[in-house]
């Protein structure tokens, strides 16, 4: 496994891929891996004969007050991971590599980063959008991984990969959860013993509202009421958002039919938790 | 000499010439092909292997009440002239295979975007940026060649290039005139007979302005006032901004020194001209 910080050298590396013809993955993390990271790896592996890794903090997606110091950067930790996982080329760029100067220019998906989480963290996806931009742009893959977790980031990056004719395949893999339920987050460690114990709620409550859809409720008002309920059992936790929304477009179903998404964010001590699950109605 | 209309066709063809190891240019244009387009044909055929010439008026850089729907679309006369000069490959899409669904991405630049044909016409270069960046995400080249006639358009892009890692060169060729000094442009068919007689009068004045530069002015008042004094020469000639700008930051300069764009934009009966000369003032 090669590891660079540097444009140039990732250049040449995928460069030599592409022209030996191997299929590129890119896995673009902001490192603290885990074992959702790792089930990323696995499907570009699986998927690709050349996997990047890249490991990137990246500034531009922190809004003023978010955690972006304190981010966890455990680096050699994640070489080794990438190391077991058949990974070929790890890049990991220092902030000044990545934008050497002011950086003016911006990719901007308008609409469906309004709602859910771009609620509560304006340019939060406008960064995300603008780096993996700039990493497509570098590695050149064929195919970049996300996860489902990060459900809208992924409805996003889709959009703006067909909007600008980006070429290269956007995959989606599910998300891992622990034995309880919990989805696995870089931002779980933030959580004491205690919240950890309870954190599981939020997964729960997503499932009574899959419950509910699935016998049949069609108004998301009482769905959304139900889950905040269960939420509610673990008053600490404060919901920033319950929304049953359009998979496409993100906004607000007004009534339940054909496939929904429920996703959810909640701040609990010093982390933010967000969740979500498809849920197919039945009803057209 | 190919021609095409869908992206499949032409990212068919540009991966074939890729593959066999040419180098490509493309020249995106917006059609009604001139001289100053023929050079950056000729520049291109000259650096690159395989030529692609976008023909394409974007509906996105067009405003409200702007010229879209009589931009001048002379189509077969076009292909003639690509014809003639050695392109390998024209790219003639319809708006809905460049737009085939709302579009909600953007790429726009910050900043340099503000002063000159920006203030007049918002939006114009985040329809430009966007639309590049559709088609250097379709073709793949590794040149893209614009003309300096649009200084702040090829200025925008440059640094788009930069600060999102587009893997290509873009090269700015020089400015095309008439042989009575106007700058060669698909507008200036606009202009009647008597107008077409009046017009050279932007170039003189911005060679007025060069010379007094040369001749030691620093005040850009004074440059300014002067160059607008010649163009008024002409009365209905109504000028929409003449400025001296730092060719990086396009930002307006106090003092003249180092090397200063001189931009100037004016109406003129159905038409909007522009033009500018780069003038290095010898002092530090």
């Amino acid at each position: 496994m090669r590891v660079t910080g540097t444009i140039d050298e990732i250049r040449q590396w995928t460069a030599q891929a592409r022209a030996a013809g191997k299929r590129i993955g890119l896995v673009p993390t902001m490192g603290a891996l885990h074992v959702g990271h790792i089930s990323l790896i696995e499907a570009a592996a699986a998927q690709c004969d050349f996997v990047v890794v890249s490991l990137f903090v990246n500034p531009a997606q922190f809004g003023p007050g978010e955690d972006f110091g304190n981010y966890p950067r455990p680096f050699e930790r994640d070489l080794a991971i990438c190391g077991q996982h058949g990974v070929d080329v790890v890049f990991t760029p220092d902030p000044l590599e990545m934008y050497p100067r002011e950086n003016l220019t911006w990719v901007h998906v308008e609409g469906i980063t309004k709602n859910l989480c771009g609620r509560s963290r304006p340019g939060h996806f406008r960064g995300v959008t603008t780096v993996c931009t700039k990493l497509f742009n570098i590695v050149w893959p064929d195919a970049a991984f996300f996860g489902q977790k990060d459900a809208q980031q992924a409805i996003v990056i889709r959009r703006m990969v067909a909007d600008l004719n980006m070429p290269l395949e956007i995959v989606v893999c599910p998300t891992v959860r622990e034995g309880d339920g919990l989805a696995v987050s870089s931002r779980n460690q933030y959580l004491s013993e205690q919240q950890r114990s309870e954190a599981p709620v939020v997964y729960e409550a997503l499932q009574e509202g899959r419950r509910m859809i699935e016998s049949g409720a069609t108004d998301p008002g009482q769905v959304r009421a139900r889950i905040e309920a269960v939420i509610g059992r673990v008053p600490a936790m404060q919901i920033e958002y319950v929304s049953l929304v359009d998979p496409e477009t993100l906004e607000n179903v007004e009534r339940i039919a054909g496939t929904v998404l429920i996703a959810v964010a909640v701040r609990f001590g010093l982390a933010r938790l967000i969740d979500n699950v498809m849920v197919d109605s039945g009803r057209p």
